[in-house]
This record gives structure tokens, sequence and C-alpha cells, in this order.
């Protein structure tokens, strides 16, 4: 495995490569089980894997957050070559943001404004969007794998690459979670033993409304499901939205994505689930 | 040549030359002498050359001067193939923007607020940088030709490109111009006979200040001469400015770029010099 911090290096490690399909992983490092998916993914259908472990200050609004994400590089590197990523990209803060750094992407529209938009501010999205934007073109992947987790990031870096051309198909890869049904994220590590055990109404909400769907298709009846599994914690938002247009469903029709996000203790926590077409199998 | 209205059949026509060096000359048509001398620099250094032709509507802060701007495709392709443009990619406003669009390319700070930013309002760099990320990533060229007159152009799409790090070099070809000294646009077009003499100050006054400068460093001093050139004209604005901040100068020390944008009758001309450092050749 071969690690690199700058973009120039990057080029020439994968200028060779390039006969191949290329396939990256972006994550902000902390590696767990989720982002091994992502891996394996790549792994099975790209002949180069990269991977790039970037903690990217401008898609947090919340300068404690950062500072609290954790950063365990040596722990992400062994994980990362024990599971076949061949190129590791890990610029600095300086690489990627240079002095007189001044170019935003942005999407507009419901997709940014609504969920983590409203609850994280317009910033989030812009700073997800441009950071995505610039670790695409740095590496000129065939397939760059996502977390289905994070359904929002999905859908804006989904609309962003098409809307730009950016030459990379976009994978997206199911939840990983815990024996217990807890999606896995690098923010769990922060969750005392009894906030984890608070913190599993969440996945028990979303199954409940999901085994609900089959029966039931009033997206406020569903949600009053959810939210009965939800009582006692701090629900940022629990919404039933169209997949694609992240608008508010109040019939499931076509299919539908169930998107939660609560505060448990200091932690914040997201999740879904796609519930699909009636006639879906 | 070849000509192709989709990213998807550019690509494809791309594909098998990029063994080769590939440069692209983006314009918005109306081809003249200036746009033919970006083609005779790119086909000088490159084994494939391309021009994008789209009238980009993003960047037209007035419908009336969109509506109004030549469209003259015929012409276009003759003078492109005749010049040694092997591809050129002609898009539909549909292809460039499709439904559901929301993405854009903006380059903040001094740069495109000042000067045309001013005049023309902030959406006319959006415009500007969202196209050009766009067709330079439909083309993924080695090299872009752009030419000097767009000096402001040139600044905001450099800044971009690196920032981005998309992998093309931005090259930039000296102006045009008419052996009256006018620089080609192919807005000149509109110009009747008395506006086109009265709009020869234009380049005088670059001249008179590019002349003193040899012996005047003071920017007061050389604009006063300049302005006393344009006399009679409705001059939007004169400036001697950084040749990459923009930034307005008080003092030729570095080099300078003297820029200029006047109305003459109903159209629009910009013009600019780079006054060298005092120690160039």
């Amino acid at each position: 495995m071969i690690a690199v911090t700058t973009i120039a290096a990057l080029r020439e490690v994968l200028a060779p490569t390039r006969g191949g399909r290329i396939g990256v992983v972006p994550t902000m490092g902390n590696l767990h089980e989720g982002h091994l998916d992502l891996v394996r993914a790549a792994r099975a259908e790209c002949d180069t894997v990269v991977m790039t472990i970037f903690v990217n200050p401008t898609q947090f609004e919340d300068a404690a957050d950062l500072e609290r994400y954790p950063r365990t590089v040596e722990h992400d590197l062994a994980l990362a070559e024990a599971n076949g990523v061949d190129v590791v990209f890990l610029p600095g803060v300086e690489e990627m943001y240079p002095d007189g750094f001044a170019t935003t992407v942005s999407v507009d529209g419901a997709i940014t404004e609504v969920l983590e938009g409203a609850v994280r501010g317009r910033a989030h999205f812009d700073g997800v969007a441009t950071v995505v934007a610039k670790l695409l073109l740095a590496v000129l992947a065939d397939v760059a794998y996502f977390g289905a987790k994070d359904a929002q990031q999905v859908v804006v870096v989904t609309r962003m690459v098409a809307d730009l051309g950016i030459p990379t198909r976009i994978a997206v890869v199911p939840t990983a979670r815990d024996a217990d049904g807890l999606a896995l994220s690098s923010r769990n590590a922060r969750l005392t033993a009894e906030e984890r055990a608070r913190a599993l109404a969440v996945p028990r909400a979303l199954a409940a409304i999901a085994d609900a769907s089959t029966r039931e298709r009033d997206a406020a009846a569903l949600l009053a499901i959810g939210r009965a599994t939800l009582a006692g914690l701090d629900v940022e938002y629990l919404e039933i939205v169209d997949p694609d247009a992240l608008t508010t469903l109040t019939t499931l029709e076509g299919a539908a994505l169930v998107v939660v996000a609560v505060r448990v203790g200091a932690t914040r926590l997201i999740d879904n689930v796609t519930i699909p077409r009636r006639s879906d199998p």
C-alpha cells in the first residue's frame, strides 16, 4: 500500500493504473466496519482501490465537533492495508485549501435545505460538495463508494457529480450495523453504555416504521409509530421523504426514505431506512 | 472534423485520442481571428484540438444581451474545420443544464467582486465558473486556451481550476486586434462606423498609459492620461490593478494590469494591457 499526501503525488502513483478500473472510498478516517464494507465493495469491482482520509473542516459547523472528531491515522492505515486498499490519499488542510483558496461548489434547492441542511446550516453541504468535488477530481476514479447511512450526502453528491459531469459513478453501499442494530458511526465511540442502550431506539423506530409500512401507507400514522419508539430521546427530525427529491411525503406510493436525527447526550446520531415501492419484492 | 452535441458522445470521440495531448478552446461561437489565434495556439501544441461552442445563458445578466448575442453556427463550423479543429462540442442548453440542475461553482472574494463583477453582478462569474468547470470536465483536456482580452475571466478561471484541481492547464493567448488597434470581439459587429471610430479611443488610452508607464509609476497620473484619451466616452471603469489579485494599485512596482470597460452607443466593450515590471525587458 502506498500513502501520499499531495494531489501531484497521487496522480503520479495512479497514472500507470489508469488502464484498469479505479475505485475510491472517501473517508474522514477513524475507520470502522462501515468503511471496510465500502473498501470490500470497491475491491470486488475495481483493479485499484484508493482511500482518501481527510477530516474536512469546512463541513463542520461546530468547531468543538471538529476538534473532537476522532483521528486515528495509524489504526486507519493498518486497517486499510489489511483490507486491500492500494493507495491512501492523506492530504493536510493546506493541500486541500491552500492560501488564497476561494472556490465553493454549492448545490441549491430543497435537497440541501432540508434535514441536515436545516439543522447544520447551508455551509455544511457547501463544505461537503466542495471537498468531494476536489477529492473526486484528484483521484478521477471510475467509481466512488459512499455509505447509505449519510443518505442526504449521497443525494447531494450524486446531484453535484451529475451536474458538473465529474466522470465518476457514485455507488451506494448499505449501512453497516452492529449486532444490536445501531448504525456504525465514528461518533458511536463517544456514547456511554447507558446512552448506547437508549440510542438503540433509533434503529428500532426505523424498523417499526418499515415493518408497519407493509400495511400502513399514511406517513403521519407511520411517523407516530416511530415517534412512540423514540419517546424520551431528543429527536432533531424524523421524516418520510422522497428518496431523490427529499421532499416530505404524506402517502407512500413509490419508494420512500425514512430519515432520523437524534441527540443522545452530547452525541448526534443519524440513520435511515428505505421503504420499497408497495409492488417491490 | 467531428461535431457532437452531448457529453457522452464527446467522451466517446475523445477516448481513443487520450494517448496524445488534447487542447480545448472554449468559445461562445461567432468566431473571429481572436478565437482562431486560440485554435492556432492549440494546434501548435496539441495532438487533438477541441472547440466548444456554447452561448451560456447563466453568465448573461441581461436577457436582451443574451438574445442579441450573435449566433453563426455554420460559419463557425466552417472556420473551425478550416483552422484544424478536430472535434467541436456544440451542446444545447438542456445538455448543459438539464431539468433539476442545481449546482453552482463560485469563486469568492475580490477577484469576482471588482470590475466586471461590480458592473455585471456576482451571478456573471458564478455563471462563468460553473460553465467552464463543466466544459473542462467534459473534455478533460491537457490544456485550455483563453484569450487575454477577458483578463478577469482568466484570473477567475485560473483560480477555480487550481482550487478544484481540474487537471487542465490554462494557457492565455494575447489579445487579437484589428489593424486600427481595436481588440477583436463578437460585439464589434454591432458598432456603427461612427461608433467604431470613437471606440478606437480605448486601445489608444491603453497604449498611452503603457507608453507613459516607462517614465511614470504613479497610478493616478497614468489614469489621468488614459481618461483624457477616453474623454467623451461612457467609461464604466478604467483601473490599474494587480494582475493576479485584481486589487487597485497606487504605484506600479511589479507587473500591472490596466483594465477598461466602456459603452459606445448600445455596445459594451472591454480591453486591457499588461504593464511589465520596471526591470522586465
